[in-house]
């Protein structure tokens, strides 16, 4: 992929369509501009899922969703993009059971599937960087670590569980200026949910020397820091895997997400 | 007060303007029509209380918004109201404490105040009823009992702390229309957050004989009935006073809400 294949959005989601997208992740591709965590459920389930979302904006921020059948992503989000090719991989879970991945969707797609999009926390990791405050997994190039949680979510129909949360570590010093930074990102989990010892026995994380995540990569924490939890576009997958709903549920390989042509200061709050 | 005085929002409203509701709750009033709780604050907490709801809306379901110091109810909740008068009484807060309860608050009114109103589960209860299913509470003639919980909310800015619940007590076998019946009411709390011994230990709350609630009155649970627990309005006003933010607060008394002219249905989610 040369550097002009990845200014934007577009040929990113054009490589993607072609099936000539080959990197493990998007992060850090497109600067500036916002991606979006994928799922798709058959219609039936929608309105539950619109709910989980409004119930639990932190952990569950909605951008927008595509009409029954239709695999169009909305042209608010994205330009002429199919939410069936567009996205790098898919994961396709049966009965709530892993699958398969797919490069592409076209046969799983249904007349009456919808597809949710999900803000995603690369968008809010941009101004800390820009800030001087890089999280740590970028300074090491690994993927962001993510905990499972005992703390639940709002309930919403068929749809309920637990939070998922990822961390980055600060120090106790910057954490207000972590907060501030991140707290406009109304749309992709904002500010931080917990922090510190307190935060962890709270939301029931035991991993305290930070090896063994649930998801994602381990990372290292310095004296003097304490880890930071944030809201976390996982949380709504394991909610639907969770759920014991029957069928076909798709969402994007974790990592690979869809890119939009939506930037970070549009899922941000002006105040 | 006269049955036709009872009819409309706005009777009860020049009523209370001209310190005659001398009734100790607004519960039952103008059937069919919302109720808002109210709360004042200084201008410069008003980003950070507007995201405490964005991010928390099954405790705190924000429906607008006063200009800074324009005491003008926003036309769109109730016509031609001022909010310094419409309530029947207001409790004021003097760094995080009650100092005292007063008919009007022009003189405590200021430049800067910013008014909330945040929806009322009064709205659900009438659904409740219509459906057969009326809450123990209304059929003893008591305020719905409610509790403080170890939930803790999504911090915003100043503001943080925990969810406070009501509680109604159902059989198991009625669970599920109950939360059908009260889902689509997003903008009064909405589908029950949790049910039962699972869930009152979750929330931590530890009077399961219901005898001695935080707020409102103790309610009777029979042979065969569990505890359902809903987000309270009530949250918020806790949230405000433990944030331990300086200088005056003020709310609606208790069970003493702001009339409204919208609808139930208009606080109703349609699917």
């Amino acid at each position: 992929m040369s550097d002009s294949q990845k200014r934007f959005p577009y040929h990113v989601r054009i490589l993607c369509r072609n099936k000539a997208f080959t990197a493990p992740s998007t992060a850090g591709l497109c600067p500036g501009y916002s991606q979006a965590n994928v799922i798709i459920l058959p219609s039936k389930f929608a309105a539950d899922f619109r709910l989980l979302g409004a119930r639990n904006p932190v952990s569950c921020p909605l951008l927008g969703e595509t009409k029954p059948g239709d695999p169009q992503v909305p042209e608010a989000l994205a330009a002429d993009s199919d939410v069936r090719t567009d996205c790098p991989s898919y994961n396709i879970y049966r009965d709530g059971v892993f699958a398969e991945q797919k490069e592409s969707i076209e046969t799983e797609w249904r007349d009456d599937s919808v597809a949710f999009f999900i803000g995603c926390s690369y968008s809010f990791e941009a101004a800390l960087v820009k800030n001087g405050l890089p999280p740590r997994h970028l300074e090491l190039n690994r993927a962001v670590p993510m905990y499972k949680t005992n703390y639940r979510l709002c309930p919403a129909g068929v749809f309920g569980g637990h939070m998922v949360v990822s961390m980055r570590p600060y120090r106790l010093v910057d954490l207000e200026r972590v907060r501030d930074i991140t707290r406009p990102f109304v749309k992709t989990h904002g500010e931080p949910v917990a922090w510190g010892l307190d935060g962890a026995k709270y939301l029931g994380i035991t991993d305290l020397d930070r090896t063994n995540p649930d998801f994602g990569d381990p990372t290292e924490i310095q004296d003097g820091e304490v880890a930071v939890y944030f809201g976390c576009g996982v949380t709504p997958q394991l909610s639907v895997m969770d759920s014991g709903i029957s069928g076909e549920v798709i969402g994007h390989t974790p990592g690979r997400m869809l890119m939009l042509d939506i930037k970070d200061e549009d899922v941000c709050l002006s105040f």
